[in-house]
């Protein structure tokens, strides 16, 4: 088995080890809050962390709590984001959202549940006393800092209100690198951090972070044109239907499909500040580029 | 000027100061936090934590990040709980709910990033340099384990989960020492832990925040049967029409009050073990019980 399967497959476990136990009073939000965790994610996020931990040099084991964290902080921002007062998606992952199975008011509340469950595992006692106050802190400052108003919310709040309206590159750069980016970024750095990496090895953790998210919102964009619902297990050309722009609608196709190309070359690039022969992130970055659904 | 009043223009200038700044591409978002933030709050869990940081021999400037946090978090469930899909109250703290000025979506995004950004504060770098961050994670901790599935999100779960039915007066127990005492009970600690108190102290905290936010929670059953819309800035007698059960359903009146003035008793007694007199706390105790609005 490869470690990217190693690797996926223990964060599939620890993800659910992690929820709340079932009190009888509170199974149904962990159940919703489980439901969400177990579709059929790619787990970017906490790939991310646990690889950068290991190509920097760091325990795995002592990530793991982070590569969790930041997969739930991802999984409440995609149950909120398919709210009927938000995206009104039904469809996610290849299943009803949250709010189809769960209703609005407990899909709501395990979207609450699942960032909230993120600081506590961070924070826990058993993650301070293996990683070090220290450490937790600033880790758990860069992951609070890219979720908030100047990150993944504040990309949610630029999608919100450009809808029904066509935007600049500008703002559609500023959307996705807050929306998708940051939380992306956020996973890279977090990573290195935990294995104590010095500022030369974060930075190019960033870079790549940064060319993978832009690469992976274009090829959503491209393949919500050429692709099915079937195959993507979430709707397809829902852009076109509200006259949101893209990068497709922007840069037409062949730009679009040029600069994912760029960006993987950006992403490789980056990956040579790293001693180690990093497979596991070059094939991430290629894939991701590469990728049908 | 009294000391109530010291600390409330401090919270309330703080929480100004704390919110993310206006970016233009954000600037909609922060101005629907601050909205709710700027309501007619009674302030009572940031107060909590400068008065037991200070009766704890602490400095309270150390305290005014946490205070600010945790007023962040009570006012993110106030907006998600008055949305439509939650208990869709239309009207609160004398004003109208954030969703109806600002929309469900942007209400929505407001409270995720209230409670983001209490995160951010507690865990930047001015406040690991203040208070250290051993103690930054032990008070983080303990503001995040209970506002979750155990704390007041589980509060808010059995809530929704008893509309339209009649529960026992142990679920109504549980359902409000999640939903209103845990976050009350988090801060009463947190101010001790800021201040380096030893066990027993915490312990007497713990007791006194335990027992004034019952005693609150029976007021507010109390209100909205004896009060109006007018006085108390938010809708009464929406219990009895929703057949939901409440202190004063299960106990009757009398007894309610005599309950009330048992705990507010409960909570004196807590304070004995501090050294000062604690006019403040006592204060606060007696006025919640004797409130009118």
């Amino acid at each position: 088995m490869s470690r990217l399967d190693d690797y996926i497959k223990l964060i599939n476990n620890k993800l659910i080890d992690y929820l709340p136990g079932r009190n009888n009073l509170q199974k149904n939000v962990v159940e919703a809050m489980e439901y969400s965790l177990n579709g059929n994610g790619k787990r970017i996020r906490p790939l991310l962390v646990l690889e950068f931990c290991r190509a920097c040099g760091g325990d795995i084991n002592k990530a793991l709590p982070f590569a969790c964290a930041v997969e739930m902080v991802h999984t409440y921002s995609l149950i909120h984001d398919d709210l009927p007062c938000m995206d009104n998606d039904d469809f996610r992952r290849g299943k009803p959202s949250n709010h189809v199975v769960y209703g609005e008011a407990m899909a709501l509340l395990a979207g609450d549940a699942l960032l909230t469950r993120a600081f506590e595992i961070i924070l826990s006692p058993e993650t301070i006393k293996s990683v070090g106050a220290n450490v937790v802190a600033e880790a758990a400052a860069c992951l609070a800092d890219n979720i908030g108003v100047y990150g993944m919310i504040g990309g949610q709040v630029i999608d919100m209100e450009s809808e029904n309206k066509s935007v600049s590159k500008d703002v559609l750069d500023s959307m996705h690198s807050l929306k998708t980016g940051a939380l992306i970024v956020a996973s890279a750095k977090i990573g290195c951090i935990i294995a104590g990496a010095d500022k030369s090895k974060i930075e190019a953790a960033t870079e790549y972070a940064k060319s993978i998210g832009v690469a992976f919102q274009i090829v959503d964009d491209i393949l919500d044109v050429t692709s099915s619902t079937e195959k993507l297990g979430k709707q397809v050309r829902k852009d076109q239907q509200e006259n949101k722009s893209t990068y497709v609608s922007i840069m037409g196709m062949e730009k679009s499909k040029k600069t994912v190309l760029d960006l993987t070359d950006k992403a490789l690039s980056a990956l040579l500040k790293f001693d180690s022969n990093e497979n596991l992130l070059k094939d991430l970055a290629v894939s991701l580029a590469s990728r049908d659904r």
